[in-house]
């Protein structure tokens, strides 16, 4: 999926948590179509050729959640909670469960609803059935969770619940959205997630990157883009992070 | 993959950890036989039906990499470094790409290799070949960070290293074992990691149950191997952690 990272949901992950805990960063495009991922100064970022790469001052790092961990982390974050060890092992088994219980079918729903298209080819719906399916299994054990305590870690919102934002956002926006309707307390406990300000913040990039932007096409030039956000020098001195992505994610589909 | 949680990769990463850390432990066998993991005792302690579970008096987790983290912070590992930001972070972003590049290719090589012929079923050689390709860019990029520093991490082990531990041992057993000779510093890293005395006491796992039980197949009878485990009262008093899991695991697969 090389050339969909602009739309990463790994880049949301991200960019969630910087607007969570007030960071100044600078967003700082690849262009992928030049193919600027596999060039070598990209592969020091990320020795893979994939987006985000994340640097603060000297220290350069990939894979969105370790980037996010340590966002959170140095900025001491509830979100993390580091102090009490069952508290934040109920985080990290929270995280664990959205990589490997709910990320697989809602990742391959969105690869065919979201991404095929964009790519020119055509959903498999024998895929998107499966893996409703499947999704729905899984959405059974949240609704039990979520109706014993408000977040998934326990009665406090965490990282654990954010780092669901991104594909459930693409989900939430499709033809399937209305599945979570189902499920009350799941619909509840993402109505809540929906409207923290970091949320309202990405959609503000968004927005921003639409003005920004003639086209939301496959071949939007990011090198443009990335010359209107370019922040001023007074501005950039002040910014701390630098975040280097494509920063075209996260569109609001229609419902069909 | 129900049916063949017996073989877990999870599990042996969890009894890794225990063996670093000198923790004492129980193995509690779920008889999947008898569909155990769908009891709602067993989805009480993990609600996907899965194992490992694990218990530490009246704290109750599931997850493997979550049970991990927990087990080796708790006993303050120097495995799992967390006073300084940027150590924990790069053993975090070796996780992740563990989790999420070494993985995918590794886990199908293993699936159709190793536990199709387990449940009769013959493995398909266009995924094994597809996923060897794959798996090749993967191990280039370990190459290159092995030969930057000892670990992947840094120049300390940690579990970011043993957590590749348990695929990579089928692996490594495989007809495909050999690959691993065309990366010179993979090939050390492994074999270092392969002298580590928690492996040769998972190993020794392994050898007891081997004669706890008749056959490998997958109809044993947990039931029985968990009474020849038990441990004694007086050993019984001693035991922390309750680890609810079955313990039919790494079988060394005879080179083809």
């Amino acid at each position: 999926m090389d050339g969909m990272d602009e739309h990463s949901t790994a880049v949301a992950r991200v960019l969630v948590c910087l607007e969570e805990v007030g960071a100044e960063y600078e967003i700082v495009p690849i262009d992928f179509t030049v193919k600027e991922y596999q060039t070598p100064a990209h592969i020091a970022r990320n020795p893979f050729g994939q987006v985000p790469a994340f640097q603060d001052d000297d220290f350069v790092i990939f894979e969105s959640s370790a980037i996010s961990r340590y966002i959170l982390s140095k900025y001491k974050s509830n979100l993390l909670p580091e102090d009490d060890l069952r508290t934040a092992t109920m985080v990290n088994v929270w995280l664990d469960v959205e990589y490997g219980q709910y990320n697989t079918p809602i990742s391959t729903i969105i690869y065919d609803l979201v991404f095929k298209p964009m790519m020119g080819t055509v959903p498999d719906q024998q895929i998107v059935d499966a893996n409703l399916e499947n999704f729905k299994k899984v959405l059974k054990v949240y609704e039990a969770r979520l109706s014993q305590c408000k977040y998934l870690a326990g009665d406090f919102i965490s990282f654990a619940d954010l780092s669901h934002f991104p594909y459930t956002y693409y989900f939430a926006g499709s033809q399937y959205g209305s599945l979570f309707n189902s499920y009350p307390h799941l619909k509840a406990w993402w109505e809540d997630l929906m409207s923290r300000p970091s949320h309202s913040h990405t959609e503000v990039h968004k927005t921003h990157l639409e003005k920004c932007c003639s086209s939301w096409k496959f071949s939007i030039n990011f090198s443009k883009v990335y010359r209107q956000m370019k922040p001023n020098r007074e501005v950039r001195d002040r910014v701390k992070f630098r975040f280097h992505t494509s920063i075209k994610f996260l569109d609001k589909l229609s419902k069909v």
